[in-house]
């Protein structure tokens, strides 16, 4: 069976959730399109990348993330740093042949990601970008649903995520709250899986009516540096703040070009919320509803139902739904932050065998820039912007 | 005791539930401000009015509101009829010394609320409208959270009324799909519902920002002529169509005086939602979320809670809670749409008794009025429109 | 239209509800059977009498039970006292040819049941069992989805009765917790309706198993003597206390006589649990599961929908399920606890204009006492009774 | 770092469940108490044991688990094969010195179990049997809580395990419905678990009284052979059926050595019930309910809250919770299947290098075996059973 060399970029949160996909893939998708090798983990030091290497099962580690792109061994570049540095390891992956597969946002914003697309097509290599919210077999049973017209033509998409982790003034100023490394606050961090949804599950966004808002405007100097989230102690009293230059909320109004309407909303200062991605989708026929804290969970109303017996159906997801003959044997033995992945890495090594375009791809995160731009233009301007007018020539 | 007796100018529905209100008030609030005699109930013919009077314990009937607003033995007038009779019935009822509760919405428009307003503040009666939701227990308690500093200062307000009660297009046009006699459709029927909550629990609402849809344009003749709601039975097909010209959805967002921001969304074209009244609130120190369709319930989340019992706390409605002590010995036995309006009547005879004024009173009608103008304007302009830009001289 | 008089023994939280009932019933169900008329309400003293009539809308009042059960005028003696006060004024009004309705458990234990249903059936008058939660909508539309065969045969039941107005060990010893007036405690209190809800959903019990437990064998002495429940604030350090000699907590195995077998428990000793009466039931074809405290819904699941949308639908009663069309005209605008008590007195009412026999009736009652009797036994010897060997000659 | 070699001793679905474990056991925990190795698995056939190698990551295969279990290279045995060969492997494999895990239920009765426990305290082995829900970090949680006593002494414990998988009469009879293969049904197979959630957050259960019932007497016999659970398709008409041996489902009360009482119920019956894993307890200081189809979720309540905002709080776990800094940065990214396993292999891993005793172990192995005897023996006598009383000698 194929074998293809991954060298991953960063070894965090998030490259722990790429590596278990890698390790889980063939275990549940057999036989895997693509054995997945764990060749290289790159971080920032030695001790760290040595470090990162023996915890998630990779050969070889390294400080040099260039000589790693450019590794004839590598096939896969997979991109989980900080998002400022998404666009100069993509494009030179690309110059150097590599499939890729990046952590979301795409870039600091469409003009950069522009630039990233334009770089896989001119390589021709296969991308990827990582909104694996959309993976949730409960999300894909939707998508299902929807294709199969079960709610008929759509109406109205209502998107939220909502977290808590840093709702807290005294929560450190990680690089998320910074715009020179984040692009955005709250917006690119959690907004773009929504504005992702949005796009799957309905289609394109054509027009945007925002609002920003930064509720804390300074926060406590990181001190350490690792990016933990939720267990971030909060700062002793005398540690220096810094401001707070990215949104801790966004609300936006929705146009798609089908003519259905809509909202999104993300926020960090919902206290109680913990990872609150939901959607609710209202149809001719029917209604969808998801909520990622209970994420097993499709809940599904029929307009068609018996007038006695109406009424939303949660639905578990399980061998009888997308994906589910690869995951567990029956419904409810759980979906976790790790299947997600799994089934993410599972589609792109598929379309890499396949030779067929990964989705989400690089395209799809350029679209996903575009209207996050735009939300921050009509932020600014208090007015609706049209998405299309801010593409990239 | 001193008793007040009423005039009710309507016998539908909406006169069921007040009927209901005033024979159970004294049950639950004892003693009570004062007690209410069913004295005469008003309906279009003779056998309606003489039908409403044996169904709805009133003493007397009548088909001329004329009168019974005249007559002098009569206290208060109610009015429980569509939206496009209120003014006048209002206005007639203060000239002649009336106090009067008035269904939602205040009017057909801020213009005419306005009249209404001037009407009984020049009479000095006292005046109520009859914003029900915001006396179901658990509403009540969320405003005690709130005024207690409980989840301290407020960021956010999201809130929606959704149902599915005409989603379907065979549904038939009653009066509430026609402009001349609604004013507006979700927005004046429900959303206006959502907006009282707004303003009650977070403050006034100074700029928004819409959009509206119709999503079936037209629908089949009402026969009969009977205001059913959810039991209509879609129209057989050689029923001619007349066009729907309000609208079946509404989005919002909106600022607040205080700083906050939301949003506000009503739909009639959500299946599987059907009295789905909901507010989700952010706090500096904590979150709120109702659901009026589990109305017994208010879930908060307090930021102060140990990290290892943090979430939201489903607290059910009861002695312990407002108004409790009047309604039912332990929690959950259960509040139903009739508890809500017989809290409703009792604080309308205690301002009446006290002297005091009623709140929400014609000034909180006309105040929603302007934001629902607002919210027209704002979706016919496709732009923030300002509140108190709209203001009645 | 017919006028029915109503005498009414008891003036407390229970004759409130029934109060409301009597008020409520014509304006949902119109034309009503009969119009209820609240001639005259009984209690211990004048005060507590004159107070009672006034605050619940009878025309007179009384401290004679006895007068008001020959009184000619009276058509329906509705009971309303603690438990061991219904034998004989039941017995009573039966003599004297009246309807009787009483509130559950209809008596101290089977024995005395029994004499009240020999009363009753002498007498030739109707009569009736106050086990009010059959009446909620969701419980009905159960009933419906049995009796349609729509979850087929039933397998399994399980009931559980759950509250905690009680379990601080500081709440007073209030009547329902003294053998001679309550006959027993958590099983007579809440088990009954669990019982009832087993036999009218399922079919006759045939054995039980048990155990019961007291947890707070002493309690303070109540003083005042109001029966508050959920109210009652803890009394002082100094209070005498005395003991408990009724059961706070019973589970029983059981079998029905159709081949289903199950479980009830009831307890007043679950933290967080207020009204907690549920249901869950498994049938060949589907499941159902009711919770009061939600009791706008039910839960159902049906083994025939398709394998990609099978779960349990959340159904909201309304217009299109049992009693909706005479409640409220869109499903969730409310079910409380009023309701249920409408719906009872018009299944009532009903059964003595047609000449029907009532249901839930004294044979029904009768038979729940067996098995509470069988139920207590069966903890007592911790072995299998079989219920009908209780039965009274 | 140490390392560990694994041999696995079956290959199927758990097998699966294990070989993600040992991959990604590391990746959360770091340091890790070893290192897992998989080394090599064995299956039935040689293709079966090769496919199983490549797909589950092991290094070797093999058919012969004796040359396995006695390959110096091999530190832990893990068996994932059907019930009845547990005790053959286990047993070999403490005499060669092997540590131990094993799917659980350890044995196909008491006796059984006894002989392994032997087996691996002669062998001074360490020892764990895979009852991984206790793993799940909400009910971590739960021990956690009671253990600090912040519900108080423990009144009541209520568990179920509701299943729907095998439901209908034409799903084939695979080993789990086949007592000289299973030991028992339902109760082996799911309701182990709950005794396990019972003795692990209550104490050792005394005494228990049972009743089984196996709705469906015959089922059609399984081709293929593969444990595929929910995605066994119906069998043909033509397809002859076997006899059914095993209990489809149980229920049983059951008291504490500390004088808490309760009940504990599975069934496979259950249409809707997923993998409806439950608990309720309630203690004098509160109240805790787990239902793992929502995993992440842990509802308590505590007595001592303000009387105004009591009430279940929905405790989702995460890095403040137990296990939780292992696991993922926030609450509620997800726990799934995979989590409990990897928890499970981390905490067996630990014993062995720390060399203390496992728990779960073989002890806790057999006394739930003992438990099951006696439930199964109490069913037959209709009556009490002391779990004791079957203890071997």
């Amino acid at each position: 069976m194929k074998k293809l060399n991954v060298g991953m970029i960063g070894g965090g949160f998030m490259g722990k959730a790429h590596a278990l996909a890698y390790a889980g893939m063939p275990m549940f998708f057999w036989p895997a399109p693509a054995i997945p090798h764990r060749h290289t983990v790159v971080d920032v030091t030695e001790e760290l990348a040595k470090d990162a290497a023996a915890k998630l099962g990779f050969e070889n580690y390294s400080t040099d993330w260039r000589a790693v792109v450019n590794d004839p061994d590598i096939d896969i570049i997979d991109i989980v740093t900080p998002n400022n540095t998404h666009a100069e390891i993509a494009i030179a992956a690309a110059k150097a042949g590599k499939h890729i597969i990046s952590e979301k946002p795409l870039a600091l914003g469409a003009e950069e990601a522009k630039t990233m697309l334009e770089a896989v097509q001119a390589a021709g290599v296969k991308h990827a970008v990582a909104f694996n919210y959309r993976r949730t077999p409960a999300v894909a049973l939707a998508k299902k649903y929807i294709e199969e017209g079960r709610i008929g033509k759509i109406l109205n998409f209502r998107g939220t995520y909502l977290q808590d982790w840093s709702a807290d003034p005294n929560s450190p100023l990680s690089w998320r709250f910074q715009k020179k490394i984040a692009g955005s606050g709250a917006l690119g961090d959690i907004g773009t899986h929504v504005v992702d949804f949005a796009r799957y599950l309905v289609g394109e966004i054509s027009d945007v009516n925002a609002m920003t808002k930064t509720w804390i405007p300074e926060r406590p100097t990181q001190t350490g540096g690792v990016d933990k989230l939720g267990t971030v102690k909060s700062a002793a009293a005398d540690v220096p703040k810094e401001v707070v230059d990215v949104d801790d909320e966004f609300i936006s109004m929705i146009k798609f070009e089908n003519g259905a309407i809509g909202s999104i909303e993300a926020t960090r200062n919902a206290w109680g919320r913990n990872n609150f991605l939901t959607f609710e989708i209202h149809g001719e026929k029917g209604s969808l509803y998801f909520n990622y804290e209970r994420r097993d969970e499709l809940q599904v109303s029929f307009s068609d139902d018996p007038s006695d017996a109406k009424g939303f159906r949660t639905v578990y997801t399980g061998p009888a739904t997308p994906y589910g003959e690869a995951l567990w044997p029956i419904p409810a033995l759980g979906i976790g932050y790790g299947e997600t992945k799994i089934i993410e890495t599972h589609d792109f090594f598929k379309s890499i065998v396949d030779g067929t375009e990964a989705s989400p791809n690089f395209n799809d995160g350029y679209r996903v820039e575009l209207i996050a731009d735009a939300i921050l233009e009509s932020a600014e301007k208090s007015a609706w912007v049209k998405v299309n007018d801010l593409e990239k020539k």
